[in-house]
């Protein structure tokens, strides 16, 4: 299962949000946010109405309000903790993403197969594969990022499925195969940089 | 403005035929393809027809035509380069990203404004800002990564857009000001990963 885009949409309007009030925003409209966020209006102004967030015509959206509605969707009562399989170059950028933190989100270990790895210079520990189930157990872990090499992602995903992880982030850009209850997060960067060039390039033409 | 919806479903659909196609595929219907993209069937043939690519009821669609079709509106008579302003822990993962080389894609330089940085260890040369205008020019490049601190996104940003960049990959959580003929594609690995977490784990409570 994929990541519901309502969720992603949604995370790209408080995104959106907190700039605006950083720039001493109070109000918005439907179209700007959806401008901002690449959506028409018409779907800002629905996926607000699911979560029974109103405007109105004249005054457009609150931003606060809107801020602490979406706030408590995601609200989270502790810290998440995340493994990550594979540390490699994005394996090591993001054992030390600064973002993570402010989400309440904790990368607790990683595991790589290469014993030279195995240290705690990047700011995490660095464990060997035999390690995983016990330190998924010890640290109570659901969610794993992938970024191991392509030919070893659906091996690696079979071994997280297996010791209970129920959300995968996969940077691998092979599509896994997991059980229904598994979601997994694409995140494909040459495909994204290729939507980009298209659009910026192609269509300019 | 923010990449199309449609191209980015489009490059979902199509790792995910490819993927298909290996595993010895040669027919997919819309709702198996939709499952995999995370949208409705209903979507995957409405963006197929928008290109012409049609299925029938009872045999599906023919992996190996929609992929002849989707690679015709992504052909690149050319390598593009591609520039990265910021060479922190993402930047450096990102100039070493070997499935760039796979989509036609070139990193040609980066930029730091940390004179230690100016070197050709991370297999690309690293330059000083005052560099910037000039190689541009010289490797006709139109478009930019940036992962420079969130403080420094919009200044860098600017600098682009000012210097020809009409397409911008943004890993910075900052919603960046843009004209309206440059592109942004917003990464925001921390907001992938909430959304993520809050799908496997809250609403499974």
């Amino acid at each position: 299962m994929a990541v519901n885009k309502i969720i992603k949409r949604l995370l790209e309007y408080r995104q959106c949000l907190m700039q605006l009030q950083l720039l001493g925003f109070k109000k918005v409209f439907s179209y700007t946010l959806g401008d901002k966020a690449g959506v028409t209006a018409e779907q800002v102004r629905k996926d607000f109405s699911l979560y029974g967030m109103r405007g109105n015509k004249k005054g457009g959206y609150v931003i606060n309000e809107l801020l602490v509605t979406i706030n408590e969707i995601f609200q989270k009562s502790e810290v998440q903790n995340v493994i990550i399989a594979g540390m490699g170059n994005i394996g090591k950028a993001l054992s030390q993403y600064k973002n993570f933190k402010k989400n309440n989100i904790n990368i607790v270990a990683a595991f790589d197969i290469d014993p030279a790895k195995h240290t705690k210079k990047f700011g995490i520990s660095v464990y060997p594969l035999n390690k995983l189930t016990s330190l998924i157990k010890e640290y109570n872990v659901n969610i794993a990022i992938i970024a191991v090499p392509d030919i070893a992602a659906q091996e690696i995903c079979n071994i997280l499925v297996i010791n209970g992880i129920k959300g995968i982030m996969n940077f691998s850009p092979v599509v896994l195969q997991v059980p229904e209850d598994v979601i997994v997060n694409n995140i494909n960067l040459g495909n994204e940089l290729e939507g980009l060039i298209y659009e910026a390039t192609f269509k300019a033409k």
